[in-house]
């Protein structure tokens, strides 16, 4: 067969799995954003059937064959680069899942959901011992699978992998180290200024009506297109592709916080924006998608907290927050509003946590996981362990669970080495707003005169465009012309936290 | 092999169908409540992809080979019933779609697809001749389709049978002529009453939020379990089941006409509750469905029209409306807010007609469905033989085909032989309602102290529960001991519109 025959032929076997894929992914949204809870169980198992069907076709027999013909040395000048990459992915995915049996994948999908369910039940009630089985059951399902794949030492670089390939622990242990060393003292001296901004307009209602309308404003301004998605309401925002016409987000609405929601949706929109920026040229690939967590993550945290916690942004957008409010900033000055949207402060949900202080949260995270996974911790550990840390990390402890150990939905998930990418991408942000910075000198004028176009292009332009054509690292240096490098994160906070807490 | 374990083998094949069936269920309900447009048409073709994966499951040797073992007449008797009617069912659709060259089905979907993008712009251009070659194309084919099946003679017939399994022109005829010979003269009585109900109140404005409020309100009383659905929004409202536990439902909310939405959602909410009260047993089972189109609408309509447009439940729920209102039935008593809902007048479109009337509008496209597979009207005479038919019927004509012949998706749907399942069901639901009336002397009672509960336990117990386990006529014999009777909804009629009308 003609070399442009197997490609045509490979194209249309990763089409069907593709569709798979967003049957899968439709189920997910559906199940998130509102589906009765008495029809949560059977359409678990609709998701274990497509996935066993994604599972198949990503480990047969024709996949075997395209990937031998198309990974042959004799072919590689024929092939053009999407192929190659796409091939290379193919490949990865066969040799991660061909060792794994058929039923033993079908019945971890089918656990991840239900610990997933049991997991809302567990946090209302704040009971880690009810979660405590469904996450040994899947820390050992992911330990065997990391065997599986031929991995005896090192366990945790191989779940880092899934999320940040290229990145190991090695790597994220020096990022890590040098961030926390700046981190923690510049956190004490904040908490320990003689000037804290004043934040309590920030809790006075909110009508939720009101905040829907806000956020849907403030989405498209970001240049989020709504022809290709849609906001929902969910308990933890998130956004999710299914396919690049299709690119939907989430928020959850708070009454007394709005700032939480709007910063959230600005979030879930920087992500969106990423996905809805690939290339046409590679829709209907596998590579038109983020091209791992951290990148991706940089791009959410760019517009959270270089734009939506940026006085730029706000001297652009306070007078119109002004007028879908009830009232409560009539008194409040632009620059006493921004202090408050940034004050900082120890907390105890990741999710809530401000930017300076987020970081530590993840740390947290990847210490726990590191040491499930390189077999120094058992998950009947996990709440006293965390515990420790946050107290080590931020000085605070968790009264109960549910605003401890139980308060993220990612390890009943099954996604352990996901939480790292969090404070990567925190760190990649800054290192291309750095760099972004030199090429549009005037960057605080746009923003502050709403022209996102000339900062979202630039994304596109270094970013975006590339889908999974590129990968993380290799994003960065071609943007950034170095490696993870936390010193722009530290000197951007150390800047920012000294100028409003008058350090 | 044991017969137990290829009934195990094969409730197992079956299974994975149901859930690439819950699959394609989700992503219409999706794209027709809210998918974001760019995506469209990808979703379509993950549809194309799920739907390939049922028809090749549903006519393969492995199914060839559970038919072939479970019809043998020597295991019958191994065999519990929910197995029987399981295989049997297996067996139609393989004989339907196995004898069909795959080619054929191909070109029958591609001009299905075509048939309705064209009729709906020839229905904006009321232009018949548009869409009439792919209407003529559409009955070749399902002619040829029919006799692939083995069926020369009453070609009509087979297709009744994919709605109404078990039903036939010679009853429909039976059924239709008393029918319409009863419903002309009162239809013509009400017109000619001097005592015309008011009914300007029920346009006046009811905001959509309120209006959201009342309907989810009525959808609990009626019994409606939100824990096993939801209701959301779209232009056509509909019922559709995901799985036993995830029955949806859908209304379009109108603000100068917000009967029309309540009774709407309650004739959904009546598909809904059949849905949700199916046995436990057949839970998992092709069978855990409501049984034929006619038996499903005989509890849309009995919930719409015995219940949704009775004196006894406005009587129970008027003083609640009025709390959701406006103020614009202050001055209306219940007497005249009834009369008022149940002002019938003859129409036009099908869609928006009232109850009376409404048999008569499916009695015009029966007589044109059985003309046009029985080889006595061709596809060009449609536009005509429809308006005389109406004039006859209804005593008035279209002024063009819009509000004609070209109303209906149906056919261009190809979905011939459907519509009479919608009078069936009507004449259906008055037998049982006075079946049930025997039963539940204090019906009125009942529903006029909002107490739903014995009415839907009756329907369970006698429809409900048994889902497909019992045929159609089945169903209506074990209830009500006779077989499809005009007579019951005659009277009925005849009483209320008396009533309304002073007579």
């Amino acid at each position: 067969m003609a070399i442009t025959e197997i490609v045509d032929s490979y194209n249309k076997h990763v089409k069907k799995i593709m569709d798979f894929n967003e049957s899968i992914a439709l189920a997910e949204w559906d199940m998130r954003t509102g589906a009765p809870k008495k029809g949560i169980k059977q359409r678990s198992e609709v998701v274990g059937t497509l996935s066993d069907e994604v599972f198949k076709r990503s480990t047969s027999d024709e996949m075997k064959g395209y990937i031998d013909a198309l990974t042959d040395p004799a072919v590689q000048d024929q092939l053009s680069l999407v192929t190659k990459r796409m091939i290379e992915d193919s490949k990865k995915t066969y040799d991660r899942f061909i060792n794994i049996p058929s039923e033993e994948n079908k019945a971890y999908v089918i656990l991840q959901s239900e610990a997933q369910d049991v997991w809302k039940e567990a946090k209302e009630k704040s009971d880690f011992a009810m979660l405590q089985p469904y996450l040994e059951k899947m820390v050992a399902f992911k330990r065997k699978f990391i065997e599986y794949w031929g991995i005896k030492k090192n366990k945790y670089d191989a779940l880092l992998d899934l999320y940040e390939p290229g990145v190991t622990v090695k790597t994220i242990d020096q990022v890590f180290d040098k961030l926390r060393k700046g981190l923690i003292p510049l956190v004490e001296a904040v908490a320990a200024s003689k000037d804290q901004p004043e934040k309590a307009f920030l809790s006075v209602p909110f009508p939720i009506e009101k905040q829907k309308a806000l956020c849907l404003h403030l989405l498209k301004e970001i240049g989020y297109d709504f022809d290709a998605g849609r906001l929902d309401e969910t308990e933890h925002p998130f956004e999710i592709t299914l396919n690049p016409g299709d690119v939907r987000v989430t928020t959850n609405y708070q009454e007394t916080d709005f700032i939480s929601t709007v910063l959230g949706t600005i979030h879930e929109g920087g992500h969106a924006l990423y996905e809805q920026h690939i290339s046409r040229e590679l829709v209907g690939t596998p590579l038109c998608a983020g091209t791992s967590m951290g990148i991706h993550e940089s791009q959410s945290l760019f517009f959270e907290n270089f734009i939506g916690r940026s006085k730029a942004f706000w001297s652009c957008h306070y007078e119109e927050l002004k007028r879908f409010a009830n009232g409560q900033f009539d008194g409040i000055s632009l620059d006493d509003f921004y202090r408050a949207i940034n004050v900082s402060q120890p907390s105890l949900i990741r999710t809530l946590a401000d930017e300076l202080t987020y970081p530590l949260h993840i740390m947290v995270r990847y210490d726990i996981e590191k040491g499930l996974f390189n077999g120094e911790l058992s998950v009947k550990d996990l709440p006293g362990v965390w515990n420790e840390k946050m107290n080590e990390y931020l000085g605070i402890t968790p009264n109960n669970d549910r605003e401890g150990v139980l308060q993220d939905i990612h390890w009943p998930g099954g996604d352990f080495g996901y939480f790292p990418s969090y404070a990567l991408g925190y760190v990649y942000a800054a290192q291309f707003k750095n760099t972004m910075v030199k090429d549009i000198p005037d960057f605080n004028v746009r923003v502050g005169s709403g022209d996102l176009k000339v900062v979202t292009e630039w994304l596109s332009k270094h970013i975006h465009q590339f889908g999974s054509l590129k990968k993380p690292l290799k994003i960065l240096n071609d943007t950034t012309e170095e490696g993870p490098n936390p010193n722009y994160l530290l000197n951007d906070l150390s800047k920012k936290y000294s100028d409003i807490y008058r350090l």
